[in-house]
């Protein structure tokens, strides 16, 4: 049994659901489906999800946005006119439209859960009955009939743990599901989303507790670059990494999967595999459990900017017992996660994401740093880059830290932070924004060329 | 003004405390000088500390050694016959070692640091005695005469900003002073040792309370090496290096000095020179606040073993706010001080002196860890060691990086851990033990051939 996900772009118009209808048909194994809210059709597009959020901001403004709520309507139309399916359809999608714009109006938290669910609702209903229309059996699920229970978190909901049994219970199902993604519900019955691309979260979610096969992730790629292609013009594709290797390479910028999608599907060891709607018989890219032993390669290499280095230097810093611990519960008090905080003798630097520390919080933190840690030096620099190399078995590799760092060197790009040793699957840089996409380039040509 | 010390292989015997007499002598800036104990006159001997600390645990177990007493008093006894100075120095010196043992006796704790400080105080005394003798305007000065007050701590005696101001008053003082290192007294009188080779720490104390303008400071060897003379034969000399390099290179293994000895001459910005007593006209190594500008080159090669590395994973760890905080806060219930805590996404590593973690220890904050995080995965990796490239401006010249994992490479040693970035003056690898000899000979090939 597979649980099959397709993305935006896959069920952005009629045309693209006959793909997913075809691809669903191919393979009888392909019994519970997932799918994303209608996507871009063409590059300037807007995604079904956006207007939605944009209709309900502007009810929270009190200035109701009828264009945004009129292009949803359209969207939902042209598909249900162009696949000829029943006109019910649309009249229960935007029924549901409706009562979630009403519901923004009294309370615009939860209403807002519920109106950026109606995109993915709407095309998981539109494409049941396209594939009964094609006769297929088929029937829409919605995620609380699923079972698909979770707790709101600030970050966006997470799943509790007694989804997965529920949604054993689906593989009793004669027929094919489908199910939308990106939200479930508390156990009072409160619709919540997933932070954003939670459709693959859902798709991760229910592959682990139907226990499938296979979890086959459609979207608009062939497959994963092993870096980010518009830094390198045609990139090798990989064919196999390990989950791990995909966690650490979603960290920094690989846009392919959202960070935390994989981590239900990990638990229950159960392959990925992405594929691209636009081409179902391509190899696509396998994400597994185990490899088999290779020789430690980089599999791949992930960058992204947008960070910060909070630098602290203290004469005796090493003998005073809980100092960093001191420093890091600062910024916890206030709100502040941090990624790395690498030590010296008398030194910490600590790597924050720049939007966790704007300007104005900049100075309330270093006060209390100097303050309350009495300090010698503090400086925050921004307009920093990351760039991970990922590769299981890498670190025990003899040699590729000496490649890496001559790649940088080549690259004219110094290196301000190595951070390896603590990850067994990745080694970090950290150097200035300016030379993120010269030192890609030159690990590109070091690793795959 | 100079402040001069002599370590314990310069004032072993009497030939060696003619030679300081001649040293102070040549210069008559050297007004203010600080002594350690007799230490080793040849490999085999045993330094008076030692002998004081022996005779002081026996008192302590009920059985009081003997020949351990009549060792010190004997070496004593030997150098004043030596250097033809009055009899009654070394009645003076007996005494006040017989005082000790008898508060020994009452009190283990206090009358061991008195019984300590008695080598020190014996030099001083027979030193200021024969310098007079030998024609010289000099006197002894007890450190609490001097104005050093200290706070008792755990791991040695601090100093009290106080007696800087008190310290500047010795500046009126005509005649040559000698001073014994090791010891302080608390504003309460109580005397208190330093830690181990703390007379380079008394040295420190007083150049920078008298704001002398050199501290020189004199031991058995012509100069700090840039590498370990037991792994590198007759490796290169240093001439000039930064207080925070020798700092760095203290902390990995650098026997020349106490780590934390150059604090205060270093807060004054006080010049620091490194000389051979046994080679006076010698060049020796200048410490220095800052040095001109140069390329950035490696400096040192530091290296120590005896580390491990407690390794945990959690998936999900990088959304947990405060993971890293609490981890540190087991530890320092535990009262285990940590050198490093690089961390990954999901991956956090804690580097940790060996001695810090007992087995039976490491049972309990593993379980703490395990049970209070709820952690996937915790290891520790014991035989480790620690290599660190030192040098100022290092950091910032491309390349270094790539010559240094080279080296490793060259040596067949993989690199378990790269820490570079936290400190502006040093990068840290992390191997395991047995790759150290070969590694750090491959560095010093790379950086110094």
């Amino acid at each position: 049994m597979k649980v099959v996900k397709f993305g935006g772009s896959s069920v952005a118009d009629a045309n693209q659901l006959k793909k997913v209808t075809n691809i669903i048909a191919s393979d009888h194994n392909r019994k519970v489906i997932v799918v994303s809210a209608p996507g871009k059709r063409y590059p300037d597009d807007t995604k079904t999800t956006d207007l939605l959020i944009k209709l309900g901001e502007s009810i929270y403004n009190g200035t109701r946005d009828e264009l945004a709520y009129d292009r949803v309507i359209e969207r939902f139309a042209t598909i249900v006119k162009d696949l000829k399916i029943s006109e019910e359809i649309l009249r229960t999608i935007q029924s549901r439209i409706d009562k979630a714009c009403e519901h923004t109006e009294k309370d615009y938290n939860s209403g807002l859960h519920r109106l950026k669910s109606c995109g993915e609702d709407g095309t998981a209903l539109i494409l049941s009955a396209y594939l009964r229309s094609s006769g297929q059996e088929a029937s829409y699920v919605n995620p609380e009939e699923a079972g698909i229970l979770v707790r709101d978190e600030p970050g966006g909901a997470l799943v509790l743990d007694e989804s997965f049994d529920r949604l054993y219970e689906l593989r009793k199902q004669k027929e094919i599901l489908v199910i939308p993604g990106f939200f479930g519900y508390t156990p009072e019955g409160e619709l919540v989303t997933f932070s954003r691309g939670g459709s693959d979260i859902t798709g991760s979610i229910v592959a682990a507790g139907i226990k499938a096969e296979l979890y086959e992730n459609f979207t608009d790629v062939d497959s994963v670059f092993c870096v980010n292609p518009t830094i390198v013009d045609n990139p090798m594709k990989l064919t196999t990494l390990t989950y791990k290797e995909m966690r650490e390479l979603s960290y920094a910028g690989f846009s392919v999967f959202h960070d935390e999608a994989l981590i239900p599907a990990f638990k229950e060891k159960i392959p990925v595999c992405i594929k691209n709607t636009n081409n179902p018989d391509g190899e696509g890219t396998m994400i597994v459990s185990v490899r088999e032993a290779d020789e430690g390669h980089v599999k791949g290499i992930a960058s992204d900017s947008g960070f910060l280095n909070l630098y602290v230097s203290k004469y005796l810093m090493n003998r005073e017992l809980g100092f960093g611990r001191r420093l890091l519960q600062i910024l916890e008090d206030e709100g502040i996660s941090f990624e790395h905080a690498p030590s010296g003798i008398d030194d910490m630097s600590v790597i924050i994401r720049e939007h966790q520390l704007p300007k104005a919080k900049e100075t309330i933190v270093t006060n209390r740093i100097a303050e309350e840690l009495k300090v010698d030096t503090i400086t925050v620099e921004r307009d920093m880059a990351m760039i991970m190399l990922v590769g299981e078995g890498m670190n025990e590799t003899i040699g590729i830290a000496s490649q890496a760092a001559t790649a940088f060197q080549h690259a004219n790009v110094n290196i301000e932070m190595i951070n390896q040793g603590s990850s067994e699957v990745s080694m970090m840089f950290g150097i200035k924004s300016s030379g993120l996409e010269p030192a890609v380039r030159s690990l590109y040509r070091t690793f795959f060329l």
